[in-house]
């Protein structure tokens, strides 16, 4: 038997101990583990960015993996803390309950059947955590033991209680029209492409010889297959590798250039139809 | 029996190949190694940030991980390298003599109680060095090797003589008196929280419906006992996950919104003594 | 025997979710892979970056783990997705055909003495990619796959085709006369130290007593063998890690003080010369 593996993607960066202590912890109670760094440069307390991040992620793992995920904004609230297992992928994950998981594909389908497609344990059970546990860093208290002691092989059963809702984190809206299709950026990815919530499908009637994109009140000249298409420095649209409509410039960075961001709305539409706006 | 685990804290960042020649040595003394990362964003020459990081990270760590820390303002100096292990938790070091491990809870209480508490071992055998061993350059040459072959169950009598001395690090005072208690930031998270040394323990004697607290000059208005309970965007001061007064915005930026950082001056003092001050 | 190590080496930040994916699909095919991070701080598209950093990183690696580097301006285009294996040193990496690699020691050598020297496969079998790929993350859906096959054993063979051409990477020349050395800027570390291409052998004609050092148009008023040997702040010329001349300022930054950076002309002169010059 391979040694189980836990993953970390938390908002702690690195100059700071936060990560190493929650190391530490893990080893001291599973000294098997096998510890895998996913990111700790999630912006702080940035939930969206982190369910947009996990649902890039976790999907490309086996099922038996570990991912503890701390981007805990509430953290000393009432907020829970959830073991979730997603009802058809099998995958794993140990978060606070601010919906930050819910992105992942399999985790809507299961919030949309019910309790019975994903199963999700409400963690409240002290015996595995470390005592006293402090009222702000619940990463070290709370979630590092837990992690441990469940790839030990301890029943999720026994750190609480089942439970059959939980927050569902808003997913922003596109629309589709017989002439326009409107949404917005979601995520400005680390080269400075801005990966919009367009579903790469829905360009299928929207051909580019017939139509313009605009990003804010920019256009996008061109639309094509792959950054290398264009020459360096041109401004695209293509079909991300989330499969959703990117704008980019090939080999720079399209966030600083257009000066854009997330929630920046992108809408592609029929040239004849302009007219007519 | 576990793979020995070697942990990795420098200030090399992450765009420089220094860490990856480190985790090269390593392997190629022992493949077995597993080589953990704590943190490579320690400020350039930060010895300060390294002796927090490390206090609050080693202490979570079960004892028979070894640390590996390059700070080292003074490679290439007559400074040593040393081989250390805490008397009372067992925890193994090899660092720069510089003091960076000397804010470990453990190692204050061993060097009060001199060379017995705490074992060191100046490193000065060059069996186990890389040849030549270059000037600038001794966490490939020196440090790496070294940690491999005490990874490897080579005894550490092996790689020098024992020491009963070693360079400490001086540790800001905080200042107690009946009615006030002054102190410091010792250091700035990555959130911008400032973590003060001044005790949690010792606000006992100062309910905050009784006091004020001041960082600079600017006054902290309420004093919680977790971010949430504050609105975002609250300056607040509550007790840190290390057991000290921090002063934090919810959700926020502490250091950047007060323009404050390590050093600055803390007070927490009653109202009624105002007056007299 | 010990499981496969497998390294990365990215310019893909940690913010986004491009190297976890890649985690995540290494570790779908071969559970028992030990991944570890070299770096996902290249700057983006920046492939001398990677090659003065690959130079800097694989020589110090047992021969037998794999380096896979995704670097890769021109992902989506015709270029070649190579598989090599140094002929001298027998280190094995995965790369982009962009020439990252061939700054290594070894890589020179093999390529001067041709096909024989250095085996490279071009990866081109699509039996062990992900399906579909697409345009713009090769690194999750070729590099990650292939990677995690070659480290089940896998004959390279499999891959692709044998191919005894590659790109290489122009290296900056510098020039040796018998009065003036003369190179330029080759690498700027983390610490703002300025690595030369000149190499610390040819200083041995050019004692400083008798000779300036100029940067720019600014003179580096001392030469020391190491840091240490100066005043923190103060301006000086070594021979670096990497066995060429750095500009460095001790315990600072070099590149922020002088302003300078990649291309930076650097010459060693004879004072006696100067006059004539």
């Amino acid at each position: 038997m391979n040694n189980p593996v836990i993953t970390l993607t938390t908002d702690f960066g690195e100059d700071s101990p936060y990560v190493a202590a929650m190391k530490g912890v893990i080893l001291g109670t599973n000294p098997r583990a096998r510890i895998m760094d996913l990111s700790h440069q999630i912006p702080p307390q940035d939930v969206r960015h982190a369910a947009f991040f996990l649902a890039g992620a976790v999907p490309y793992f086996p099922a038996d993996v570990l991912h503890v995920v701390v981007v805990d904004p509430g953290v000393g609230s009432e907020r829970a803390v959830l073991y979730v297992e997603l009802g058809r992928s099998g995958h794993r994950l140990l978060v606070p309950d601010n919906g930050c998981w819910t992105w992942l594909p399999n985790a809507e389908s299961a919030a949309q059947i019910g309790p019975t497609g994903a199963r999700a344990i409400r963690v409240t059970e002290p015996r595995y955590w470390r005592t006293p546990v402090s009222a702000t860093f619940h990463g070290r208290d709370i979630f590092a033991p837990v992690a441990a002691h469940l790839s030990l092989g301890i029943s999720p059963a026994a750190f609480g209680t089942p439970v059959g809702e939980w927050v569902i984190l808003d997913r922003p809206a596109y629309h589709q029209g017989p002439d326009r299709l409107a949404g917005e950026v979601l995520f400005v990815d680390h080269y400075g492409n801005l990966i919009t919530n367009i579903p790469g499908g829905a360009l299928v009637g929207f051909p580019p010889e017939q139509t313009r994109t605009l990003i804010g009140d920019q256009e996008v000249p061109r639309r094509v297959r792959t950054y290398a298409e264009a020459e360096p420095g041109a401004l695209v649209a293509l079909v991300s590798s989330r499969g959703t409509l990117e704008i980019a410039v090939t080999n720079g960075n399209a966030a600083g250039q257009l000066g854009v961001g997330v929630g920046t709305p992108v809408v592609v539409q029929r040239r004849e139809a302009e007219a007519g706006t």
